[in-house]
């Protein structure tokens, strides 16, 4: 087993970072293998598969159990090509046979208190779009793992939030709902198979007892490297990290809509005081 | 393992609600297994541990790779002390030898955008703040998957956001991070084993092509059932779900100090534009 985590810690790592732990499991080679999958066959998935992910996602925590997500699960071909188009025209949403849409879900305790004439004080804050979105992400996150032990990839779709109202009249969603993202769900096309990214040095996200950038520089500069040696190694433009970071996010055009997100959560219900 | 899954399930609905797929697998069993643990044993972590974790975290997907957050380990006794203060007086903050303190972390972007004298136009908007909060909620559902895969146990702590300010102080958080939740993580205590809590029938989370209200009211009558026999078996006060999250919702005092994140994140450099 420890040769296996020593391959699969540098590869996430680009480098023979860290000493894998003598109890080390199949389960740690799993997460440490993710990759994004972009290329699905035409494979349809076993019956049962959704029901087991949604399984595994509402297992996750959720905070104080009030459950505030929801999933919509996309096969009709048309609706995954609108959504596509919706989501900055990316093909494998349609390509890929099952397309998740994980929402943050206040309506449903909205209609609780509503049916009980009770008005629920503590809902139009920030602080119950943060409660929804990461009860979202929590479950999606364990659906991912859950479909990677099936032998199945899949890629998040972040584009969900170019245009929130769009997808919501597409969905149909009621107010107090929000699409977080999607997630493209199939089996990975072996034509082009996805590799795992190398990410940051551990010093760079990992602080003890305090936060620090002590040493920041220069682990920065080698995850450049690391990443330029990557893309190098997989026939891509070899640019370093920095780079990327910064020119993603100079300009507000990247941002493809998701600038006007505070005011369609405010149109759609959201109390975000 | 039919029959192991079929228990699995049952208990995740509390009712035979769903069939396991043919090709159930150990990973589902641990997911579907998950339960917070609120009591921990005084036995350290083994030594590497962490790194794992980290590890674990760091492999989950990331918004374009921006890697926007950071998580800081708390091991120090006086240090869990007076986080648990911050975060509503939780025993279990001290007595876990682990406390992660995950951070949405966009000033790791922003000095390395300051030392190449850019400005990043995209970053004051409320999207850097979902980034930042679903980067983090991925990468600490992973390490939580890890940590069960090794035995260990964990939960969630909300309450981390009672007091952000505070908490950044605690930690000495730049500007542009802010905590979105804790975790424990330690040896789960054997005298008071946590149980699998039963979540809402899959009707009420799963949508098929668009969202639908239908049948809603007699699904989640259905579950306040299950859940009040679940407190009931547990020799705890059986009341169902709609009256627990009506009463978790009704009073702003119930945010217990998170009604002012808007501010204090404004204040703490976020510019949710």
């Amino acid at each position: 087993m420890t040769t296996n985590a020593q391959s699969k810690l540098a590869a996430r790592y680009g480098a023979h970072d860290i000493a894998p732990l003598d109890a080390w499991n199949e389960t740690l080679d799993q997460l440490l293998d993710h990759r994004s999958v972009r290329s699905f066959t035409d494979q349809p998935l076993p019956e049962g598969t959704l029901e087991t992910l949604v399984a595994a996602a509402q297992s996750a925590s959720t905070s104080s159990n009030l459950q505030v997500w929801s999933v919509v699960a996309v096969q009709d071909a048309g609706r995954k090509k609108r959504l596509s188009e919706l989501a900055g025209n990316q093909a494998y949403i349609h390509q890929a046979p099952l397309f998740l849409v994980w929402l943050a879900d206040l309506s449903r305790v909205s209609r609780i208190a509503e049916q009980q004439g009770v008005e629920l004080e503590a809902l139009p804050y920030l602080e119950s779009l943060l409660l929804g979105t990461i009860d979202a992400a929590l479950a999606a996150q364990n659906a991912v793992v859950a479909l990677e032990s099936l032998g199945l990839g899949s890629v998040y779709i972040g584009g969900i939030r170019n245009d929130i109202e769009g997808v919501a009249r597409e969905l149909g969603l009621p107010a107090q709902v929000y699409p977080v993202f999607g997630l493209c769900v199939g089996y990975p096309s072996t034509e082009r198979p996805a590799k795992v990214k190398p990410r940051l040095p551990q010093q760079a996200v990992l602080h003890h007892e305090t936060y620090t950038t002590a040493g920041e520089e220069q682990v920065l500069s080698e995850y450049d490297a690391r990443l330029g040696a990557f893309y190098q190694r997989e026939g891509m433009k070899a640019s370093g990290w920095s780079e990327q970071v910064v020119s993603r996010l100079r300009n507000v055009s990247s941002l493809h809509g998701r600038e006007a997100l505070l005011g369609e959560l405010a149109r759609m219900g959201f109390g975000l005081r």
